[in-house]
């Protein structure tokens, strides 16, 4: 099989390809080539594969790649949240106009390769005439509030239209917020969700600019990879006629997930965070999916993470890599 | 006020053109420009009226008319539901390229004009996991069975999102099928709405492609017209934080359709109207809103058509006008 993942130098996208590069095969049948396009080169780990072939730039310059005949694709390349907000021209043409041409790219190879994208829980958000219910769910009235949540929906819609055309076999998974990002702290607005937990643990103190009530769906980085391979390898029939379907998401309470860091790396990393409201910050959690429940995942034999505490676990063995940076758990280590 | 309508040239475009030069105002505000841009010129007495500009030609040729500064746009242009079936990209192109041109050239200009998006029932279809209710209400999950509605329904949500932006003041009212239409049938699914009542009225018979018990929800054109012109006057607070909504429907009954049919006309009328299955139509037609409310609308004020029969015989005032075939209601008049 020829595979491609788009975005497969970010976290979550190298992260699958690692995950496919051990699993060696989909749906029965071997991965030959695994094709990485992102704007940065995948890690080097990856690089060394010598199934894995890299293509550096924007999708948008990747016109004859996408029609050079794939059997699978994972489409996960974005511009996030925050550089849609900052750009609203360059969030068109990263999302929309990239997936269009990747979409006439698998289209004229003729092959109607599976397709997975990675969608995102930032389709829903509250209206005057339809709040958003505790739980969202496969059958929620979407109502995105970002340009990113809007573009997400408006490719799930446009894959949707292929797929039924039979130019490709396609299916979106709307990701929840995978945590326990590593890194440092970035502009998007669920930064924290990571950094609570990631910079106590590093011994580096960490703003919280939210209270402790906040709810939110939340998955590990592993959870959320099993859950694109799952879908890529789910049947027609298993898809149940729609497309678009929640990933399992965990429904974490702020205070709960502070609980669980002191539960595995004791009160004097807790204490590292730091309670500071910030109302930008606050003002659009707001607006986001209090909780998330995925019956049409749950079918396919998705579950959530089991707990935040095990969430807490998956980041500290992964810090062991050694991509990880020596002190990552200095917190811990203290 | 300079007022632009695309598809200015089409039936229910000219219409609505008709009712801005009558009314002479929009919000208060005297129209002293009436842009019509279509492929084809409209209709003579448009031509004739010293305050419209008409712009023959494709809308992806009309980057400078669109930047040029409109206080007021009804965006009615579209590739109709057969035409993107047949050909897929010129769908892409004349409903969300085009679409996507127009809201960047209204942004350019900077003057966050008001827009009118005529979208469609059409976004509504059923699926597997979530079959379509008795009526599509505001708050129905969309889940398009065609290209033509999947392209509705993405430009819907890019219009909310340039407003969410201040590019322009945009809102999307979805019209129910419009009957009855003059002119001949045409390769719509949808013709025999028109076809049904038309035909016999010219003393033509008509096949009825599907069995009595079929609803759908229908207007009038005026009603249409009126519906898309309230929209537009309806201040943001009154379209309530949520920029799509369904324009009001009469849910019909094929049966009761042929009964008023009689009632207006005699059953030597209606007797013109032949039964037989079509099953690729009934099959499309299955696929439909059996019925919609509007709740959303008539909080607005609007209201469905009183009756079928008020259709019918809004039909027959309409053929009083020059612009209709001599023998439009040869039927009648026997």
């Amino acid at each position: 099989m020829k595979i491609l993942i788009t975005g497969g130098g970010g976290f979550v996208g190298a992260r699958l390809a690692r995950q496919l590069l051990l699993k060696g095969q989909l749906t029965g049948q071997s991965i030959d080539e695994l094709h990485i396009a992102d704007l940065f080169p995948p890690p080097a780990d990856l690089m060394a594969d010598a199934r894995v072939r890299v293509h550096t730039g924007p999708l948008l310059a990747q016109t004859e790649l996408f029609a050079s005949g794939f059997d699978g694709v994972f489409h996960l390349a974005s511009a996030v949240s925050g550089e849609c907000e900052l750009d609203f021209d360059l969030g068109l043409r990263s999302n929309l106009d990239s997936t269009r041409l990747l979409l006439d790219g698998l289209r004229k190879a003729g092959n109607a390769p599976r397709l997975v994208f990675a969608s995102s829980v930032a389709v829903f958000g509250p209206d005057v005439s339809n709040p958003l219910p505790d739980l969202v769910t496969d059958n929620t009235l979407p109502s995105p509030q970002t340009s990113y949540g809007t573009h997400k929906l408006m490719c799930e819609h446009l894959i949707a239209d292929y797929t039924r055309k039979g130019f490709v076999d396609g299916r979106s998974a709307r990701l929840m917020t995978v945590t326990v990002r590593p890194g440092k702290p970035n502009g998007a607005a669920s930064s924290f969700f990571s950094g609570i937990i990631r910079e106590p643990l590093a011994g580096v103190e960490s703003i919280c600019p939210v209270d402790l009530n906040v709810t939110h769906p939340v998955a590990s980085p592993s959870n959320a990879v099993h859950g694109l391979i799952t879908v890529f390898e789910a049947s027609r029939q298993a898809m149940g006629g729609r497309l678009a379907l929640n990933l399992p998401g965990l429904n974490v309470r702020v205070g709960d997930m502070l609980q669980a860091l002191e539960d595995v790396a004791g009160p004097q990393v807790r204490q590292l965070v730091k309670f500071e409201r910030d109302e930008r910050i606050a003002g659009i959690v707001a607006n986001w999916a209090r909780g998330a429940s995925s019956e049409r995942a749950l079918a396919l034999g998705l579950r959530p993470d089991v707990s935040f505490t095990s969430i807490i676990e998956q980041y500290i063995q992964d810090c062991q890599q050694p991509s990880y940076p020596a002190d990552a758990l200095k917190g811990l280590k203290r």
